[in-house]
């Protein structure tokens, strides 16, 4: 290596310092907006994210960090894999910061400061009217942003789906999609078709605060590193690291749902772990933190439903759940439980469906999205359309839009194009599902009542890689061999045929 | 005004705008890392702090900076008198920052990211080793930070004490505190030697809810507001706010002891109406917050022992604290609790000492504090001297150093010269309480069951000025004259005579 490439690796990490540091800000500044901010001071925090974002903007985009970005690019066969593709991650942020003229970018940043709230009084007050115009601003600024984006393999809505899922188009996921209508659908629509089971217990309350004792004894079991991490309460349920050494994950809790904070607690354990169990090597580079959004959702889905939704599972932790709700769960048995949490029917709410009907919702988010990503609707559409789908796919329509367009977080924060990589990743889940089965008894490591060989797989298979392979390969490498759905659909099939 | 002038003021405005958005990031990590942050986070923290850190310091340090603040200061007379007054702090500002090497400010801030959070851990483990090498670095570095600072008027700890209150030397704390020595001592103890009253009730256990039910209702009584701030829980209780609408305070809740979370609420919340209280226009200047620490310490004081241990106070409030309480504080009566929350006797917590006993405590530490600055003592002798003083000045020997010197999270954050203003608060809050009585009939206030026009003559006479003119000022100002320890002793005799 000459003495010029070991001065441009230096320069590079004295650049890449700063932009962590203020990566770090924002993301603090982000996670207490998200959790605890008083209302008030929502005003004042979106003129300091502004600051913060121009500077993180012009660190990004000047010539110095261009300028060795592009001199490392050229000599990328002499630098060490791990930095080689640091190097390409960046090269591609880049590509994507010059082309959005900085006063844009900082507009947006300053609009999504303070969105996210406006959203959540919305979704509170049940009211459209609240977000719309705010929706409005962000569609037009998105579509603003993909103009400036589009190459010639990406065009539209392609280059949203990319900046979520590295070489996943408008074309793949209609392929996936169309798969899952082929294969699943009828399946699907016979089972919701029949009148659900009710069960007792389900009309019950659930207080909060033995809630948050089994949250924390779920944390326990899935041996939630809280040295590293914490769970906390907001609005929407998510996960928000920064390092192997700072994971944090929310729940809510309803108290008239005893599921819905159980099962976003291990979907969001799930994402955590991932981000732990990264090589903390990678701490401090661009290599931290999951390969891609399909990939991240493989997990969490992969503890949520295929581990979190199994019977072995619930014989280990239901005399627990059993023994905090000992006045509403008494008498309830096992096997009741067991049908409760794996009940499928048509319902409005995304983050409450079953494990079956999930990846219909994700259909209508992905068709919406390309939809008005494509100018064949618009903002004002939204609720009626969405209620129209879910007629056409699930069969019932919304009460209000509370349960219909404004139950998600997503585009309140301008996430245009994640929502299908959800799908894909519980795709991907099934698929993982079957590489662990030839390593590991899963029955028996879930009836030990504690996941730690689990998270050791993929630790070793997954999470340790980073974003140090590209998202294709890391999964490819773990399954050995190509993604295919009729894992998912299989599984799914297996499963729910035996609940019937 | 000459163009020349404008440009120079857009120039510096577009400076601090960019300095205020540095502070309100390392403010934000701040109050995360005091409030919640997971404890293995820290490291990759103190890294980010350096970084952001250090682009602020080059940014005050910066020729940009300096030359507009020179020039403005050059042209002050034609500023008008709030930027004027501004430009004054930020020249004492850049002379401070100047003067202390890039490198070893960097390393303070590093050192102090993580000092507190071990601070905390010997505090609850009992064990001053543990901090001893930490507090030893920070004593060394502070040492080596006043060198740099002193001049011609300000040696030594002087540098540190005109750094938290302009003006104040030790040669006036000397003779503030010799004059409470004088006056106030032999009646303190006087009382202090009398066996203390003991209550029932004060053994009991108060659960840690109900105590956050009071603390809620508190809020309400001092009409906290509550859209623009927050109340949390932390290791040690403290006031944080970045701009009038974002203002929180933190409490801590003791099951064994009813009344600490109550007056250390009261307390913070008369540091969070201050500074929520202060002009608005003065957000996003240097002009925001408290005008010095012992003018911000008269309000916190006031609220905690002048309002909130009065008689008045309690007719209008104890009867809900008996009912949260109902049990524990059944057959209690007002005189009785009022008895209690007044009584005085020789203790080892400062947070947790009488009005009457307090200044003692900071007698204490100002002593020390100087004679450590003056290299007559060192970290090692801390734990025995702290000893020494508390038998001599309260005639009680700590049991171990979590009662005796680590109990202070000050020394931890690199605050030396704080202390003393905590006594010299509890006097201008003395006087201040006399010039209110002119205006106001304040028992009648305090019946009616909220502060509301209590807080208005504050936030008319000393609030709403923040900044915008010198502490000395701001307080004479606000009474009418010069400040005078006699209203502190004279109050302190008063109301403590009549409770014997």
């Amino acid at each position: 290596m000459s003495a010029n490439i070991n001065e441009a690796i230096q320069k590079y990490q004295d650049i890449r310092k700063k932009l962590k540091a203020f990566e770090y800000a924002l993301w603090m500044i982000s996670w207490d907006t998200e959790t605890e901010a008083p209302k008030g001071s929502l005003e004042y925090r979106a003129l300091q994210i502004g600051t913060l974002s121009e500077e993180l903007y012009k660190l990004m985009t000047s010539n110095e960090f261009i300028e060795v970005v592009q001199s490392l690019t050229a000599q990328n066969d002499q630098l060490d894999p791990h930095l080689a593709r640091e190097i390409a991650l960046a090269e591609k942020m880049i590509r994507q910061y010059v082309k959005i003229p900085m006063n844009e970018y900082v507009e947006y940043q300053m609009l999504l400061s303070q969105t996210q709230s406006i959203w959540a009084d919305a979704k509170r007050q049940n009211n459209f009217d609240l977000f719309k115009p705010y929706l409005e601003k962000i569609v037009t600024m998105v579509k603003k942003q993909v103009k400036y984006l589009e190459t010639d393999e990406l065009k539209c809505y392609d280059v949203l789906l990319d900046i979520y899922e590295e070489g996943m188009k408008t074309t793949d996921y209609d392929s996936f999609f169309d798969t899952l209508r082929k294969d699943l659908v009828p399946f699907v629509m016979e089972i919701i078709k029949k009148e659900p089971k009710t069960f007792a217990f389900e009309k019950k309350t659930y207080p909060k605060e033995l809630q948050k004792e089994f949250a924390n004894y779920l944390m326990d079991v899935l041996d939630y590193n809280r040295h590293y991490g914490l769970l906390k309460e907001s609005e929407h349920p998510f996960t928000s690291g920064v390092t192997t050494t700072d994971v944090r994950i929310t729940t809510h809790y309803y108290e008239d749902n005893l599921v819905s904070s159980i099962f976003s607690v291990i979907h969001e354990a799930g994402h955590g772990l991932y981000e732990q169990q990264v090589n903390p090597d990678f701490n401090g580079t661009l290599l931290t933190g999951g390969a891609s959004m399909a990939v991240h959702e493989s997990q969490s889905r992969f503890y949520e439903n295929i581990i979190g939704r199994s019977m072995p599972f619930w014989k280990a932790h239901f005399p627990r759940l059993q023994e905090i709700f000992n006045e509403q769960l008494q008498g309830v048995t096992l096997e009741e439980f067991y049908q409760y949490i794996n009940k499928s029917e048509a319902s409005y709410i995304r983050t409450e469906a079953d494990e079956l009907t999930y990846p219909l919702h994700i259909m209508i988010r992905y068709e919406i999205e390309r939809d008005l990503m494509e100018d064949k609707i618009s903002v004002s559409d939204l609720p009626q359309v969405w209620n129209k789908k879910m007629h056409d796919y699930l069969g019932i329509t919304p009460r209000n839009d509370r349960e219909g367009v404004l139950q998600d977080v997503h585009w309140s924060g301008g996430s245009f194009g994640y929502f299908p990589t959800y799908a894909l990743g519980s795709a991907y889940g099934a698929q993982i599902y079957e590489a662990m089965k030839k390593d590991l008894d899963i029955e028996k490591e879930l009836l030990s009542g504690i996941t730690k060989a689990i998270n050791a797989w993929l630790k070793e298979k997954i999470h340790k890689y980073g974003k140090s392979l590209p998202p294709k390969e890391v999964f490819e490498q773990a399954v050995g061999g190509k993604f295919d759905p009729k894992y998912y659909v299989e599984y799914l099939k297996s499963k729910y045929s035996k609940l019937l």
